[in-house]
């Protein structure tokens, strides 16, 4: 919790430079977004709306799905006549490490769009920035009507117990996440810290959403009930080739692969449907699974040397902005060596991609607080 | 507005290294602070009280006046045996460009001192960041029960009109602020700037305190009528010296210096008596002045050169940490005459102290909002 944050800034290997794939997630999960913002809307009288994005990193996309929101409540005032809401308080959640700075210097412009185009005076909206884990509160009470997050729940809020870089013993050596090698008590762990995790997130938010409130989540996840599916894992488990490639040159302690595992979990819909079902306050209302390109999608054609080589590039510098800072804090190594990591990391996701076309599945979801 | 912030980081030159000032400025100001809690505890049931600071700045002083606020509602709740207020939702304002991401790395260690020592869980506490100009709307309408502000209401929100780097005419030239020698339009300009920007304050607060809500105001000021009076320009008589001197070297052009005018007003306790009884909302439960040494008051003998020149340079550091984006961002010099200046400055302020020791006048309030 107090490592984890993108690459900050807007250099070559910030995440605000590399965040096409995490903007493609938003955009494939919009309809359902949209869906959920005109339902409540018809079915509640919303004075002042709060507005929660969890997890909104830093860079474009950090106000684009806030704009989104907003557009969609335009629309319906347009499509009915009338302001169903006249004041949005909207707030930025990410970590306490996060590029808050960054999202703030860009408000000015976005308040200025804000009047342009929507004719929304400033005393209209108000953006403020709550830092903090959403894996407990972080909202007054019955503060909010809509609460957003993507691509932030498949982190966990710490490496499972028993895999921690102190552990006694190394379950999962040469790893970094769950694998077709991991023993049983690998898995084991890694879905008991997402059970705890993800059902503290929901008790907090119930208790924050109002009584018809909704919620949009979107995060990685998988399409089969077996863990250790390659569209669930395969990106760590290029990554932890590269790492052991430059072990094996004596670049990097190969103990540190060893004690190093990733605290992330890309569930499937069962086991998410369970914690919701226990927890009991929200209905869900859509769950679906997104094939997504782990290069967001351009059009690039792998099969020439040329496309091979950019498009791993491209994965590499993506996930490079996302888990720099982890790897960073576990390895310590020096830049020279993070950026070979990478080269490396991109030629051997070249090479994987130009001969299976593994995706990330991105499940969306939308629920609805019980009355 | 674009452009002024404290200086980053905490390095040799950052505002929180440098802001013994203005932490003697939030203690003198602490027992007007305390009993205008008091007094709004004693005649208010508060579920969820909403505490906002404008002008947080970045530093160890953004968090402890949030401190000193919930000491006092605790200490309450001690006295009278309940608990007063269930749940705290703290707003830390400044404007967009001021160093948040410094702010919210210190929350996980507040957050851990305030369970610590005050029993407090974190589900009653909501810290946010509010970024923004507070001449102007920032809040929702009755959400706030006590607003704070200390050194930051003497900065306008711009250059007053006819002041601009872009003006026609030079009015105030070789000057950075009112001057002795400047003319009666200088002079004017500055009070209209002030009159207007104050007012828009006090008009915005109104809107977002509840009825019998509070305000403690504190910043720079002056103790006579006149507005060339020494305590509330002679620091900027002193910078203006020293820039001048680089000037006549060459080093700086002395066309920057006759077309920068510090974006600045130190008023006396009519002018700011004039826009709140205008306004009309408030009552003013005390208006009280305090001297405050230019270097916060440290033990230092002066009349010797290494006292001299000790207190000269902490003043100039302290000075530098708060106005270096503005110079910066006017002058366009390179470091090391930024560097030379600050030394030169140092020099000057300390040859004056030497011989009459100046004060800052800092005045202090308490508004309550009528019923």
């Amino acid at each position: 919790m107090q490592v984890l944050h993108m690459n900050k800034g807007n250099g070559d290997t910030s995440y605000a430079k590399n965040s096409t794939v995490q903007s493609k997630i938003i955009s494939v999960g919009k309809p359902i977004m949209k869906e959920a913002v005109l339902e409540m809307l018809c079915n509640n009288v919303i004075e002042s709306m709060g507005i929660a994005d969890l997890g909104c990193s830093s860079g474009p996309n950090s106000l684009s799905v806030i704009s989104e929101i907003m557009d969609t409540v335009e629309a319906a005032n347009r499509l009915l006549g009338r302001r169903l809401v006249s004041e949005f308080r909207v707030f930025l959640n990410d970590l306490y490490s996060n590029d808050f700075n960054n999202i703030f210097m860009s408000l000015p412009a976005f308040y200025d769009r804000l009047k342009e185009e929507k004719g929304l005076e400033f005393e209209s909206c108000f953006i403020l920035g709550a830092p903090g884990s959403f894996y407990g509160r972080l909202f007054p009470i019955n503060s909010l009507h809509f609460v957003h997050s993507s691509s932030s729940l498949h982190w966990l809020s710490q490496v499972p117990a028993g895999l921690e870089s102190n552990a006694l013993k190394r379950l999962n050596k040469g790893k970094l996440y769950i694998s077709k090698s991991s023993p049983q008590s690998v898995v084991d762990a890694y879905l008991l810290q997402f059970r705890n995790d993800f059902s503290l997130f929901i008790k907090s938010r119930s208790r924050e959403l109002v009584a018809g409130g909704r919620m949009v989540l979107s995060f990685m996840g998988r399409s089969s009930t077996d863990p250790t599916t390659e569209n669930s894992c395969y990106q760590w488990e290029l990554l932890a080739q590269a790492i052991m490639s430059l072990a094996r040159e004596g670049r990097i302690e190969e103990e540190k692969l060893d004690s190093f595992n990733a605290p992330y979990y890309a569930p499937c819909a069962e086991e998410i449907k369970d914690e919701i079902q226990k927890e009991g306050s929200f209905t869900i209302d859509r769950l679906e699974a997104f094939e997504i390109d782990w290069d967001g999608g351009a059009v690039t054609d792998i099969h020439t040397p040329h496309g091979k080589l950019s498009v791993g590039r491209r994965v590499a510098k993506a996930i490079r902005a996302v888990v720099e800072s982890m790897l960073e804090s576990h390895f310590g190594v020096e830049p020279d060596v993070m950026d070979d990591l990478f080269i490396r990391y991109g030629d051997i996701v070249g090479t994987h991609l130009s001969k299976s076309r593994t995706k990330y599945i991105n499940l969306v979801m939308a629920l609805t607080k019980k009355w």
